[in-house]
């Protein structure tokens, strides 16, 4: 409920200034990225070489780093330190390359090319790229339990039953098993954003939550927190349909069209795609709306990160 | 050092008394699993059961539950609560079926057959044996880091490093990578016995320290354990490789002779078989002596346990 006063105030999210302050953030990101692989090592080191590689190349490949920049972003509305959320972001950027990793292996999505450059397996072998994704996933929980994170125990815990809980089968590999399983199918719009909600929206949830968790954060606002990032989730996916639809290979940097051609349930198959945009501009609408939970000069971020989401083209 | 005297008391291993408390713990274990695998569900549970299903088949497959049986011995040991040892047991359950699954993917060993079953890709096809095996390791996180386990948060995070280290690069992940990459090489004994010691030794190692982390230890005593634990774990991946070489597929439950086709480095064929055999009986031995550090009737148990690993026909 508000009020056409309470509207008038109601905070515009600014892509570019989000842009802006993403660039500052991502040489930051990247140094912890390469350093959370060149850490993981055993002294024995040579051995090991082509895993390592394998894990660097799938974790250090120029994304965006949306996950990351999502946790730095609410951990700073809720003061946390920036040192604390990048390691956390590392732990979340960890779990979103294995996903890429074993996506793109044969098996699955048996892509050749993420972001412009060629995939793990194809440089690799599929073994070494499936133990890289493994090995991926292990160090995001190692990192969340290092003794050195300066965090409460129990924060520690609530970051690891986050994380797990959002990638495992009640999160992102529940929803990637419901694609695999519907390739072909017909899928009911509710269906379909259930899927979403678990295959990308349930990561991008956590990324939120687990930047807030590292600073001070009471219940009620971490309500309206998880209550943005449910429709930042959605947004996101609606995006990327409307990208696959509507983008060449070259500015997505991976190969378009890809959902069409294996017939893979997409908003933009179930809705159009007018009424796609439509509808991610309506979730655009209530991600801002629910930050009036927030002081509007905290909230601003959060708001601008949401129109970088609806704004991206690639 | 241990004088004459102090011999005449050590320890003897008694396999079949293992086997006998075995056979009681067992069906809890896989209690257990089969309720960590229900619950692991959504509400929505239709669209996800293939996925579940998948897991099922990979952790509910006979198995000897080596890891779990050696945590909860370990946890015997140093007084920790049965039902806390058995939440531990299944997340270390959880992690090796998923090493498994994996391993036995066309990618990796291509294997059709364990224990005596069709193996997860071949009833549920590659992605979902994928899949499963990526949501089985996360569920293990999960697990280790529930609000009821009944520890403190400090024993949970120092569960989860131990379980992240021995899976990790650094541990069953980085010794499978050694393995990949050495197959049809030549490889030196010092070489083999590293690779062994992350591919199959750092969980079983995990394995009885995370037993002994749910209960009351000291520095001391975890080294003593430590080093049995060192033992136990190269014990086992040369019984294993013995095995290989010398039993039948039916009596294995897996494709018996694989190692040698497949080219891999094994002790039988690094030592020839005697000498195989000769160095699985001088690491029992280690592995019984180093348990003269606790009190005798204590560590029966560790000390059958060991005996069963020597002994064991599959």
């Amino acid at each position: 409920m508000v009020d056409s006063a309470v509207k008038k105030t109601m905070l515009h999210g600014d892509a570019q200034s989000f842009e802006q302050w993403a660039r500052v953030q991502r040489p930051l990101i990247e140094t912890c990225l390469a350093h959370a692989v060149g850490t993981a090592a055993t002294p024995d080191v040579a051995n090991q070489s082509p895993l390592l590689a394998a894990m660097s190349h799938g974790l250090m490949n120029g994304g965006k780093r949306v996950r990351a920049l999502a946790a730095l972003a609410a951990g700073q509305l809720f003061g946390a330190a920036d040192a604390t959320v990048l390691r956390v972001a590392v732990a979340l950027e960890c779990i979103h390359a294995y996903s890429l990793i074993h996506d793109d292996l044969p098996c699955m999505d048996d892509d050749d090319l993420r972001r412009g450059q060629p995939t793990v397996h194809v440089v690799y072998g599929e073994a070494m790229a499936l133990l890289a994704g493994d090995a991926l996933q292990t160090l995001a929980f190692s990192i969340l339990s290092a003794d050195d994170l300066n965090l409460a125990p129990t924060a520690q815990i609530a970051l690891i039953q986050t994380l797990s809980h959002a990638s495992g089968v009640a999160g992102m590999a529940g929803g990637q098993a419901i694609d695999c399983h519907h390739v072909g199918q017909p899928m009911a719009m509710m269906d379909m954003q259930r899927m979403h909600n678990l295959k990308t929206g349930a990561l991008l949830r956590a990324s939120l939550i687990m930047g807030a968790l590292c600073g001070h954060v009471d219940a009620e606002q971490m309500g309206a927190l998880d209550e943005y990032a449910q429709h930042m989730g959605l947004l996101f996916q609606v995006v990327d349909d409307i990208l696959d639809a509507t983008q060449d290979s070259a500015t997505l940097g991976k190969t378009a069209g890809k959902d069409e051609m294996a017939n893979k349930p997409t908003y933009v198959r179930a809705l159009g795609l007018d009424e796609a945009k439509r509808y991610a501009d309506s979730l655009y609408e209530s991600a801002i709306y629910v930050l009036s939970a927030f002081e509007p000069a905290r909230a601003q971020r959060l708001a601008d990160l949401v129109a970088f989401c609806a704004q991206r083209v690639y």
